[in-house]
């Protein structure tokens, strides 16, 4: 455990997976009824599971995306092309079952859980809802800290709350997902300045937003990261540039490796939330697997940063968990080819001669 | 209906979706609630989909995959990593549920039919698999035509005849696999015949050839290629390098397409045998989705003849329709956002200005 004391914050430790099953997972999966290697990526994507789990037959159980919503004080600067109600109206969408990541958690069989962190606008209760907002939106970074250290460290506690109520229900394979108007520009400050890479590089069009609209998102942020010098410590650039949503995914990323889950990293948004949490213990890359690489400008670094090799490549841009849940069934063929495929001698297979 | 006498063989005519329906289905892809094209590659997927279907909320049902099995004659003389008796030994696998396809098939909720139409050993009776056999195994094209025409054009009937069984069964989201150690020599040269692009652009490793391997295999192939310099019509070509299963695939391209089902192309032997179908009759590519970029050489640039952007990029390189099941998830995923999402206007969600 290592405590922040400031963010009112303990973080759970990560184990890193133990290298002596590498051998034995790579063995049972050359010896599946398939000439060797021929299944690709998907044999690495075995390996990595078979890794995280600890287990040459692992069972991936009650697969779960949740969203975490919040809004931004940074988006009355017009750095988006949708307005902040959205946020709201956007969970409203989510919790009568109508948005891109309904439809895809119902089709591949995942639960879906909705958290409002910090949405600005009020939110009727409701049992799909659940409410653990800390903050009715963040402040505008371009005047001062989006977040105060302790709300900061409030939100990423709702993060591993979720998670670990998650693993108490079975769940060892999960994806987090967002929504949060004017998250990308959040994203691109954290990601810039804990990188060191060129705001150009990690600013792109967000929902939409056209090149005038572009320029004016990038000198918006540039002035933002000038307005923040002493901010680069990863706990201190979270809470100056980030947002609640941002905040409860970091703490889930951290929760979730430390549960040995298998983690879907879904697009831009999350992995700016996985870039703080790896600056805060590298070892939760040992427990992701990168789902898709986003159309979003700076994705691709960011994966980079991760050694992350994208299962989908679709120009997805959306957020939500959408990348996570469609890349779920290529991570449960994964496993399930690993646990139920025959083997050359158990199958009376005569495998190749060389 | 076009005959070929020779063939003993009457092919369905395919017609082109309805271009009439385009517009309609943009506007209902762009009203759902998400910015823009934020669904990248599946919104054009979507779009296809609806096309080949006919309608803007497409519903697509009882998923099916047929694995073709078929041996070569060519493979006596040392063109693979496994002996000929493999092709027999795979399709006792597929029967037992120990292969990749029964894993991947199970998984995904799709129904899965071997049929046998042209192994070489015997096979015994089995309720699972579906016993159309034309001979066992075809002829050495090194030598002699793999097929005569009258074979050819009984194992393309088998494959038109058991796309037709499934579409009586309710059937229209359908792919096609193979079996047959040594197939990837007649895809080369089918391939290479059929495009004019040189053999080495065609001829890859296979199950796992190292490079003497494949340099020995491609000296046999332009042995092959320059004993028959008459064969250039698709069917001739077909009879004289393709296969069993390679034929069979041929009819079922051509059957699907005609039924209207949504066809998911898998891997180069898949590929080569729809670059004859559609060498045969060009509007069966409109019923296509290419499910992934196999590691095998030459898919790519038989993608690139079909104008097919592939879904999944995993260097699969394992055939029996592993491709095609892996990529159902997004096919059903594009189809369920285009009939289950809900629209700005419906979830009231302010869209963006622009």
């Amino acid at each position: 455990m290592t405590h922040y004391s400031d963010y009112a914050l303990t973080l759970p430790p990560i184990d890193a997976p133990d290298e002596a099953l590498r051998a034995a997972l790579q063995a049972a999966i050359d010896d599946k009824t398939k000439p060797l290697g021929s299944l690709g990526r998907l044999e690495s994507l075995a390996l990595r599971i078979g890794m995280i789990r600890g287990e040459t037959v692992p069972e991936l159980n009650r697969p779960a995306i949740i969203v975490f919503a919040g809004d931004h004080g940074v988006a009355d600067a017009g750095v988006s092309a949708f307005p902040a109600e959205v946020t709201a109206q956007m969970v409203l969408n989510f919790l009568n079952g109508g948005a891109a990541i309904n439809v895809f958690t119902r089709l591949h069989g995942m639960a879906l859980e909705v958290v409002d962190v910090g949405v600005r606008a009020p939110l009727p209760a409701s049992a799909g809802l659940v409410n653990c907002r800390v903050a009715n939106g963040t402040r505008n970074f371009v005047e001062q800290a989006a977040m105060t250290p302790a709300e900061t460290g409030a939100a990423i506690n709702v993060g591993i709350a979720r998670v670990l109520r998650h693993a108490q229900q079975g769940t060892n394979v999960i994806g987090f997902g967002e929504m949060g108007i004017a998250n990308t520009s959040a994203a691109a400050c954290v990601m810039s300045r804990l990188t060191g890479l060129p705001l150009d590089a990690c600013t792109g069009r967000g929902t939409g937003l056209d090149d005038a609209g572009v320029a004016r998102k990038r000198d918006i942020l540039a002035r933002a990261l000038a307005a923040h010098p002493g901010a680069s410590a990863p706990l201190d650039v979270l809470a100056t540039f980030g947002g609640f949503e941002i905040a409860a995914m970091t703490g889930a990323f951290l929760a979730a490796a430390a549960s040995r889950m298998v983690i879907l990293v879904d697009g831009f948004i999350a992995s700016a939330a996985l870039l703080v949490a790896a600056r805060i213990d590298p070892n939760v890359l040992h427990y992701c697997v990168y789902s898709h690489c986003s159309h979003e400008q700076g994705h691709r670094a960011l994966l980079a940063e991760f050694g992350g090799e994208p299962l989908l490549a679709l120009d997805l841009r959306l957020g939500e968990g959408t990348g996570a849940a469609l890349a779920w069934p290529l991570v449960a063929s994964a496993a399930a080819f690993l646990r139920e495929m025959a083997t050359f001698s158990g199958a009376g297979v005569t495998n190749a001669s060389a």
